[in-house]
């Protein structure tokens, strides 16, 4: 039996998850696949803390740079995240020959161009499933099940915190704020939680699986980004009583000659399938020519689902090692040469049916020129919903419309900001009808 | 660029689909595989029929032998259907050392020993994810993305005719003959809808993947089958009043030493995903010890669905040709000489929970008569429904248990099946929680 070895850099739970999955399971493993995968190394500054995992003696070590140096090792695992050192290591690995596994997206959204480019110029696999989706295998549908379609287009959700904090608004009427510190309190959220709540981390994965599925190289900074921090149970409570949800979807289309990438909060028809996800579940749709509507949902983050996905792209590459054929499949799912670059449609030309809602001083005429304004900007109002009278302060004026250009949008919100007769900032969420393009 | 040459069995729908994306889509499929995938033949008695895929002169052909003959030829599709001329041909490409792929469950869940055996033998592959739900990539996660799991248990509505039919009831209050009629209208259901409506396509689907899933081999004889024909609208009510759905499962649970198999219909929390797909759509739900939870939705039938997941089968034989590397992922998941035999739970050992609705005559003492027969056979009771008096008749009597043994429940159906307060045959229904084995 063919052996095939591996280096782990970064010890941490996902780390951790994949040295497990390959010490216990390394018997059904040799079974499926007829290679035995060894786990050479784990390089981590934190030699002291149990894992739970086992090793053999001499696997744990403190310098990654000796394990992308064995030549002995054929995978390298990059699990140690963020942009330093990870990518360092990873095109040192790449440019010793070593194919390489990773689930670092921010690393991939952001500098992605140069470490493809180094894995086409040394022939390389380059595998990361575990980036997208955790346990959902959504790169591979992408890549290889759903090769005979053009895609047309793919939305999901595919942030665990940000699903999690909107189904508590949901359920139980928290605030933002309050509904963060559960996440927190129950490990789905981060101290620092700016990367999930503001859409970043969303936009990260949309990047990728948006250059896979089109064959186009994709400029992280052209993807447009709206967190959910400014959501309130108000605006769920208005959305259930029009029989939407509120999700953070990524959302990508495909025209042919121009692709949508954005990450916003959106309303969903309650009966659309994403709407069901809750928890810190994911969900990801993809809709092909051949296929109409495929989805895939299952836990986007977590120790062992994380590692599955690793497992599956180390099983990957060992089979291609065992016919000395790297990149059987391109790591970006077209041959390099057949790569193009379709622009990303600015925001401001997406168009879409939107929800607002504005706080206005409970007098006559309010309506009439909040519409008027409306309509001087091509909005058409599909419904109104303007709540009982109070006899003072603001209420709220919701309203639903057709479908509008962003442009409009954006200048009717900013004169209406400037109403006297309307508080504070506009609330404007985007609607979703379908995740097809035209 | 390689060609591949590629010869397809039967112009029927799916074959079509397949034949329109390999013509339409080839620039797409170049750029993605770097192969050239080569329509050589396409036979069909059938010569006349305007499928409406334009095919070059001397393409389609009568004759399939020509087909599993021509050495040029590198992969068989067999899209005939049924089990004779199609096992023939099959085996006549293996003989000859083609790949084939094919959507044929009903052949591979009963002579799937012998032609897996053959193409072992000859070191050909053999290619099938379109045998299972259609476009959703059940065999390739099986296969491929969830390689580092044991998998626990699966569970899955497969086949769209049944859920068309249960969907119809549940919304519509029809009959099931009402609902069927429909379906039949819809062109969702065929003229002798039994293969579908009685369970045996889905216990086709369940025999495969149950095969994939553990690493054994399956008698397709020893799966349990019970079809919808019985479910009536009264269930469905009821089912509603508890907070369940009603579905047609396969259901398949690993106890390590033996597997559970079997196809009925299911009661499912509402809140199951599962419960929520509607129409003619199918779902599929993977329990694995680390992903935990994945499930796959899409169209499990139809035209561009099915033809989209042979050609990605297509695609990856193609590939494996590309490196001279055959059976690069055993077609049955596990490597041959590593497959065993874990026998199936027979179905009288199962422990579930169960539904019951009695048709009693409305008289003192009913109740303690049944409850007095389900206590006598270890059934404990969770919940009872009886239903508003009636002047004279039947009155419907429903219950709930507790887990209890399939053979001590059929026991107390006969039981209480010979009282004479009980009019008719008790319906059962089994309930689901979870889909995962102890």
């Amino acid at each position: 039996m063919k052996t095939v070895h591996v280096g782990l850099l970064g010890f941490g739970t996902v780390g951790a998850g994949v040295a497990r999955i390959l010490t216990e399971s390394a018997n059904l493993l040799a079974a499926r696949t007829g290679v035995a995968l060894n786990l050479k190394y784990v390089a981590d500054i934190d030699l002291e803390t149990d894992r739970g995992v086992p090793l053999a003696d001499g696997v744990l070590i403190p310098d990654a740079k000796r394990v992308v140096e064995d030549p002995e090792v054929d995978i390298i695992l990059e699990m140690i995240g963020g942009e330093g050192i990870a990518k360092e290591l990873m095109l040192q690995a790449i440019g010793n020959g070593k194919a390489v596994v990773t689930a670092n997206k921010a690393l991939l959204a952001k500098h992605g161009a140069e470490i493809f480019q180094a894995a086409d110029a040394r022939g390389v696999d380059l595998a990361f499933e575990a980036s997208v989706g955790g346990c959902m295998p959504v790169i591979k549908s992408l890549r290889e099940s759903l090769v005979g379609n053009r895609i047309n287009g793919m939305s999901g959700i595919l942030n665990g915190t940000c699903n999690y904090i909107l189904s508590r608004i949901t359920d139980e009427g928290l605030s933002f704020k309050a509904a963060l510190a559960q996440a927190q309190e129950a490990g789905f959220a981060e101290a620092d939680p700016t990367l999930d709540v503001e859409g970043f981390d969303t936009a990260h994965k949309l990047a990728i699986v948006t250059a896979l599925a089109y064959g186009t190289t994709v400029d992280f900074d052209d993807i447009f980004i709206e967190g959910i921090s400014s959501i309130t149970p108000l605006d769920i409570d208005f959305a259930r009583q029009f029989g939407y949800r509120i999700k953070l979807l990524a959302i990508s289309k495909n025209h042919g000659d121009r692709v949508e990438a954005r990450v916003h909060p959106t309303m969903l028809p309650e009966d659309n399938l994403l709407s069901t996800i809750s928890g810190s579940l994911n969900a990801f749709s993809i809709s092909g020519d051949a296929v109409g509507d495929v989805m895939l949902y299952g836990h986007g983050a977590g120790m062992m689902p994380t590692a599955s996905a690793v497992v599956g792209d180390i099983v990957d590459i060992a089979r291609n090692m065992q016919a000395c054929q790297p990149r059987r499949v391109p790591p970006l799912s077209y041959q390099p040469e057949r790569i193009g670059r379709l622009p990303v449609v600015p925001m401001e030309e997406i168009s879409t049916h939107y929800y607002f809602r504005f706080m206005a001083k409970d007098q006559p005429g309010v309506l009439s020129k909040i519409s008027g304004i409306l309509g001087d900007n091509r909005i058409s109002i599909q419904s109104v919903n303007q709540k009982g009278r109070k006899s003072n302060g603001a209420v709220p004026v919701v309203m639903m419309t057709h479908e509008a250009r962003e442009a409009d949008v954006r200048q009717a919100m900013r004169a209406i900001e400037a109403l006297d007769v309307v508080d504070g900032t506009p609330m404007l969420i985007r609607i979703e009808e379908t995740n097809n393009a035209d």
